[in-house]
């Protein structure tokens, strides 16, 4: 942080903060047998597609990305990427989990991954670094992982300790049609059937206190409005990668979610589609995706206007891979209402690829200017590793940061306990109220 | 402003400069009759979309906003909203429209509502505290309201006192074909008598010295050249909507503004259909719109290029919602010319939602790294309030702010006086010889 | 450069290396006859696109932009206009090459035009103020102009003295089919003819030493992979419009070029079609070009992936006329990849109209915070014109300073030598190794 200012408002009224994370990739199953782990390449760089990537970018052979490689190689493979990340977020998450995790001062490159490697090794064996015990040292107090509608949410009930862990719906299969999750789900046969039967698992959803979904609307993705009677002859005709089919589920489940209270997180813009190499290599969520076309706003604005018309939009957050969307995705907040509802639609935070300082900014100067900046719903960390709760730690950082050089400027009063409970509101007060109140 | 160099730039050279407000939606009956305001609910907050969109994300009641609630109940309900405006327009806008105009050191929250309330409400007794009495405080010289091409516009030399007012052709219906507007227009049988009818009440627009006309040229524009007999077929079928009969329309209108001297203001990329239920509550400007997709830039040079090539391009200023054309347009600016005419083609200023801190300072970095920024004709409010007459101030600031910075950071010369009447076009020069002489 | 810590990475690390420049529009007969200007009319204002086009944006009239008027009347006007360019890089760009290539302090403006004429005529009398002797000053090892396939390539080797001149291929025509060059190529009958030609060319580039082809992939660009039979009919049909045809043939280059080890630079997304009227007058790049809708990226993934599954991906650069898509264009590449290829697929520098300090910086920020920002490859000039060698400079010190300050801001470790070697790396290593070892 750059200044007094900024210091004030991060030690004074968000550094203690608990953390929120209403959406990530953490596998409910680890949570609860509390998974540890032998070493710091299994922990750190074995399964993050973040560094993969990096490591791609250097050059590295893919043996030791997402080969089959030791998890000492694919450490040393990482040390030597890592002094070429110099201005990525990779960087200052490095240094933050180094230094905020483990004690270290120093990150890992050629000339220190030995004392690094055992230094993090060492650690590993306390009790306090097992799954639970770094998602403690954070302070999380709530958090929910991304299930598929099929999968056992049972589990994050079994999770011991004072986290409370919920599922949250990923719920892309159910636009998907995937013949072999249609078995799973029962093989319905018609249209009624089918949503009959999603909404059953939506109940079991609920009762396990799930309160939010997630859609993944790709590059290309667009919103046709559709009747039931078209979308039913659709099904029946298997018809599955119709768009009306897709706009009409997609339609139901928004009307599921807003009579459930579930909040819907919309991510908007990703092309998953690159390199068909890595992707077999590699797998679907591999490190290679990449930032799709804009946004088809005229489709988005379809689609919540549907289920505005109806009485039935659910509380919504806006998320965009591409930055170029920023500003139109931040006016549109302002383009749904509900009487008594403050911030219904949500803009952000900035997601994925664009999770770093210039993209933090950058969003949260759009959605200032556009929106209403103290009413954001704040951080999360949409990752698979524990080790990216830290990635909290920078936003707020980052937060502060921007509150006090705009006051510093003169463009924003100075007036520490009014600017010092945004800072908190939008750290934490705001997603918890948002999602789990 | 953050620095000395700032301040002599705007102290010196543009405080007092009047204003020439070349596009605005004031109503020339209220300049005309010089309307009082009986409380500052009414004149503030009752029919301001930007304030209602506030509200709206504030989760205030529609009742309040756009309903039939007092103009007291209104405000309160925006004193409610503004605290969460910090980094909006709307707050510094609100700070200097209470400062400068009624000269209160306060903005309403729920604290202090009732003062302002009353302070504000004392001062609208004043004489100056009239429409033209306001628009005279801030130093407006030359205004243009925009009027639909059969609006009366005699009603623009009625007004009283030392402003000049203009009215500006919005020429959007002439593209509508709303048959209740063919109607008045005298039921034209063929485009022949169609363009003629058009071109009649044009010319009554140049007699009242108009000297602008603007299009709204939405989200999904596209513009196909089409010759009159295509054009005349399309009009006899009465296919309103084909994207071939307005080309043509619009550049027989361009070839007609040419003619006449006026200039043309593209305002590019609205996406005005959001939520239905708003339109139907608030009507259909009532602050729920968005930003749309990026303009079609082959389509806007096709337009343009149809009328260089004839030579009868106008002057043509170009406005685009969605910031993410900045460059793209800025740079157009570039490739159409006129032998002896200045700026020919401009980009800017930043419109509507991207009226704001970071939209204004954005534009200019666009404006000057791709065009020839002190040739820019500068600000104007287009707003339907006098107080919003305020955001020339908050643009010169703005303006000699950025200058300033750009100069201690050693991008520009050390030379006040050249700065200082840069800053000086911009803010007032350009526009009076662009569009008023 | 701002800081003291920019001016030391600048003076200490950068400031006296060599010059890579791997694209340009230098002809190379005139680095091979040496060519002498009579005038700085004619060596800094004839034939320079970007002034004409600023020239234009003056209302200069066209005589003396791209007409026949004499070299002192287009000096004159451009004289006219460069007080007007304040904040485009003509501002700078001109105080660079009038102080570090002539010595004179003195921009021309209407108030000095004749003192800095005969200034600069009088050293344009020079021995070291020849073509060669120019790019001796500025310090350049070596260079890659732009040829088209049929162009003589063997008169590069001709070139005299310590500077290496190689070409490089504009393959555009390889995928334009123009009549005339068809005959030039000897009207190869079939596909396979014409691809046999085209190899053979490609064999006599790679002897004289090219190492690099690239691509416009203008406005409107779309990719669909096609097998030889289908594009074999296209050509037997002159079907040389269709999508098909062209996405066949940039294939079977991209494969050439892998296999010949070249890097392919795809500059995307301009807008070459604007003034027919200005093209008629100027010619192809008369300076009235624009920037076009942002890329398809799903295309460009779609060409990427088709050459990388096959193991036939050249290394890539990826340049954009359109700001908007620099973050997708930075992500991009990371979604390719190659065992021991450090950097494989580049995004950047900022390309033509972006080449100022706000798009320089921009870049910078989006590379970095997307991609590897130390292997860069740094600056290329992209320029028809010698004295635009000093844009080199003008980038290592938008470099340095973009490092200082990162670095003053906290977000950099301090550690001179470390941003020292990056600074080093990006300005030159990094294009010597990437391009011509």
């Amino acid at each position: 942080m750059e200044t007094p200012l900024a210091r004030t408002l991060y030690h004074e009224y968000v550094e203690g903060l608990p953390i929120a994370d209403y959406h990530n990739h953490l596998v409910p199953a680890e949570l609860a047998s509390d998974r540890r782990f032998s070493d710091i390449g299994q922990l750190w760089v074995a399964s993050d597609p973040y560094k993969h990537r990096a490591m791609r970018l250097h050059g590295e052979n893919e043996a030791v990305i997402s080969g089959h490689a030791s998890t000492r190689e694919k450490f040393d493979a990482w040390a030597r990427t890592l002094p070429h990340t110099l201005g990525n977020p990779l960087f200052h998450w490095s240094a933050m989990e180094m230094k905020n995790v483990f004690g270290l001062d120093e990150m890992p490159d050629p000339s220190c991954a030995d004392k690094v490697w055992d230094a993090c090794n060492e650690r590993l064996k306390e009790d306090s670094f097992s799954t639970m015990g770094i998602l403690r040292g954070f302070g999380v107090k709530v958090l929910s992982t991304s299930d598929d509608l099929l999968d056992d949410v049972t589990v994050h009930s079994s999770v011991r300790g004072d986290i409370k862990v919920t599922p949250s719906l990923r719920a892309d299969s159910v636009l998907g049609f995937a013949p072999a999750w249609l078995e799973r789900l029962g093989s319905p046969k018609t249209l009624e059937e089918y949503l009959a039967a999603v909404d059953a698992r939506l109940d079991v959803f609920s009762e396990n206190g799930c309160r939010v979904a997630d859609h993944a609307l790709d590059d290309g993705w667009r919103f046709v409005l559709t009747d039931f009677e078209t979308a039913a002859k659709l099904y029946a005709a298997a018809e599955f990668a119709d768009v009306r089919l897709k706009s009409f589920v997609l339609g139901h489940l928004a009307c599921e979610y807003s009579r459930r209270g579930w909040a819907m997180l919309l991510h908007i813009g990703a092309q998953r589609f690159t390199s068909s190499r890595l992707r077999s290599l590699a797998g679907p969520a591999g490190g290679y995706a990449s930032i799709g076309n804009t946004c088809d706003v005229k489709s988005l604005c379809a689609f919540l206007d549907s289920q505005d018309v109806k009485g039935e939009l659910p509380k919504t957050g806006l998320f965009t891979l591409n930055p170029a969307d920023n500003a139109a995705l931040a006016v549109l907040t302002g383009s749904y209402s509900q009487d008594g509802v403050v911030g219904k639609v949500q803009f952000g935070p900035a997601w994925w690829y664009n999770d770093h300082f210039y993209g933090m900014t950058d969003q949260l100067e759009n959605l200032a200017a556009y929106s209403l900046m103290p009413q954001f719903i704040g951080m999360t960390t949409d990752s698979r590793n524990v080790l990216s709760f830290s990635r909290h730690d920078y936003f707020r950082r980052i937060l502060c940061n921007w509150l006090a050089d705009k006051t510093l400027r003169g463009q924003f009063p100075v007036d520490e306990a009014y600017l010092g409970h945004i800072a908190a509101d939008i750290s934490y007060n705001n997603a918890l109220k948002y999602f789990y109140e």
